[in-house]
């Protein structure tokens, strides 16, 4: 992997990755000229016992621009730039330029809840230069390099003292609230470890404490042996609808021996997590001969320098759809109870994904 | 309040609820004359450790039908039978026809993850017959009586030894995912306190043993104290945007000293409610002259048997909306980390709605 780290005009950072050698001579564009100096704080919800991230400024941000203005496309000659240089290469990883979480982060105001900065970073991860492509699409030795970046950037970023955990992403489909559609995912990182992570690493320690094995690689083999469930079983990863899924084409992606995050994936355990990945992402395009939207959420071992035994890297997509162009919807006993409803039998969705064939080029 | 109790043709409970005495005439109808024998089950998500409610057959319940079929209007002579009578009431409860949980559930499935019968209860509050209506324009002795219509529901589904919890909950709008329009709250009923009230309660209960004094209350009055984000200040109850708002226009309604829940609000204290939260969704409705979604949940005193001083009834409302014609989608940072990110400043939202001026009537 080949990669260059480039500075915008305005202070934010910018990486490009390749298969292939890059040019020297490419400099770092921006669509803002001037700093951005973005600020953000955190606000502890007491009732809920989690801090919630308020960035004010976000609130104008880019909205579903004109196709001829793509700010994740490479810059075009006599065009306003944009957020990549044109060039030669496969990905690009940059500080957003609305984040939610910024290092920048000071003066949290005063409440009746406790505050503090909104220390953190959030980079936008431009999967190809290819505005038509999706991440799916990519063929297979290109995907192994987004590991590749998704494991430089859990290095990097965890590095720093003040980041506990990072977390990549991808938000795919308006119907999920995308607002640019050029193929790309983002990573947070956060200063402490969000609840979805903790709460699931407390139940995989405490599993492991207990039965002297990992939940995660428990859950894999008994996913693997009973089969109904089962999109991909390679030698290292294995993709399926799990037993308990809380969305109707819920998929998860495992690696079936417990490995902390993507950094502690070889290069043979990079090589079968993308063909899991992309088996998944053709299957549910091809389901409904569309793209099919999804939220797409990393779990890791936290970057707080505590022994993470229990960790087990994997990765759950959550898609919208309940059926054809029916959504379904986080309401009442979702978001007001944290009870999940589901009206799909992930029998029945998984083989309506396991019957999607798909060629992985 | 008077009422009535009947049974559906298909075995389902009636309720009926009326400022004036009920003809006892009356008769309940059902839009499915035969049994529906429902069943639902539970699967444990060993992960995250939390009961997810699976009922397949709710796939196909009904969608968005034709303005001519409304299922939760009165009856119309010569017209398919609804869920209600026609005659003189305000208010009903009934099963649903298609219900999350219910009492006869059985046989729940073998899987990889553990599973118990999805015993429970869901039902449908309708607010009042007039379908065109709204919960926020009911006169306010209307939204009284639907306060002692929770009540008593508190009262008799948190009788059963097998209920643990009573939610109940309004999604309001298309956006929410709404699919009939008549003015109507749900209510269910969970064999286990839900992981929402779980959590809140486990930090009242941790402030309420370091401070002697209730997290709500603490928080209640530091609103009213400061002031700026507060919609109704009544003797017994308080309505404002939280300083730790996860939705830029979620508001709570609150008493100001704990009560365990709605049924232990005395005639003042129903009062003094319907006044807070007609006055908010009266705002809601009139800060962009158009009906504003929202999901409401209560919170209260779990009916587990257990003795519970930290709990204390709020109402919190999420509306989906983070600006006019924009909605805030929950993505990859809410629903893959569980870290809300919130773009607009409280101060702002609530200072929009407290422009709005309202009638009580």
């Amino acid at each position: 992997m080949f990669t260059r780290a480039l500075t915008k005009p305005d202070g934010r950072r910018l990486l490009l990755y390749s298969r292939r050698p890059i040019d020297e001579r490419l400099v770092a564009p921006s669509p803002s000229p001037e700093p951005a100096f973005p600020n953000a704080h955190l606000r502890w919800h007491p009732l809920r016992g989690e801090w919630i991230a308020y960035a004010t400024h976000r609130q104008h941000r880019t909205f579903l621009p004109p196709p001829e203005y793509n700010p994740l496309g490479p810059t075009i000659a006599g065009a306003p730039p944009t957020e990549l240089p044109d060039g030669d290469y496969d990905a690009a990883v940059f500080e957003n330029l609305f984040p939610t979480l910024t290092m920048e982060a000071r003066d949290p105001p005063s409440l009746p809840v406790k505050t503090l900065p909104g220390i953190g970073v959030c980079e936008v991860v431009v999967f190809t230069r290819d505005a038509a492509g999706s991440l799916g699409a990519l063929p297979l030795d290109h995907i192994e390099l987004l590991v590749e970046v998704w494991a430089d950037r859990y290095r990097t970023l965890g590095a720093s003292a003040a980041i506990k955990y990072v977390f990549p992403f991808e938000n795919r489909g308006v119907e999920v609230g995308v607002t640019l559609h050029h193929p790309h995912g983002q990573i947070y990182a956060y200063p402490f470890v969000p609840p979805v992570a903790a709460r699931e690493l407390a139940e995989q320690r405490a599993h492991l404490d207990e039965h002297g094995r990992g939940l995660v690689e428990t859950l894999v083999a008994a996913e693997l042996d009973g089969g109904a469930r089962v999109l991909y079983a390679g030698e290292r990863t294995a993709a399926f609808v799990p037993a308990c899924a809380r969305y109707p084409y819920e998929v998860w992606i495992a690696t079936r021996e417990a490995v902390a995050s993507v950094a502690d994936l070889d290069a043979d355990g990079r090589a079968d997590f993308a063909r899991a990945l992309k088996t998944v992402l053709l299957k549910y395009d091809g389901l409904w001969q569309r793209p099919f939207p999804y939220v797409m959420a990393f779990h890791q071992a936290p970057t707080d320098g505590e022994p993470h035994p229990e960790a087990h890297l994997h990765v759950e997509l959550y898609p919208p759809y309940r059926m054809r162009d029916r959504l379904k919807f986080l309401a009442g006993s979702e978001i007001g109870a944290g009870v999940f409803t589901v009206d799909a039998d992930p029998d029945g969705t998984a083989a309506e994904l396991r019957r999607v064939e798909v060629s992985l080029g």
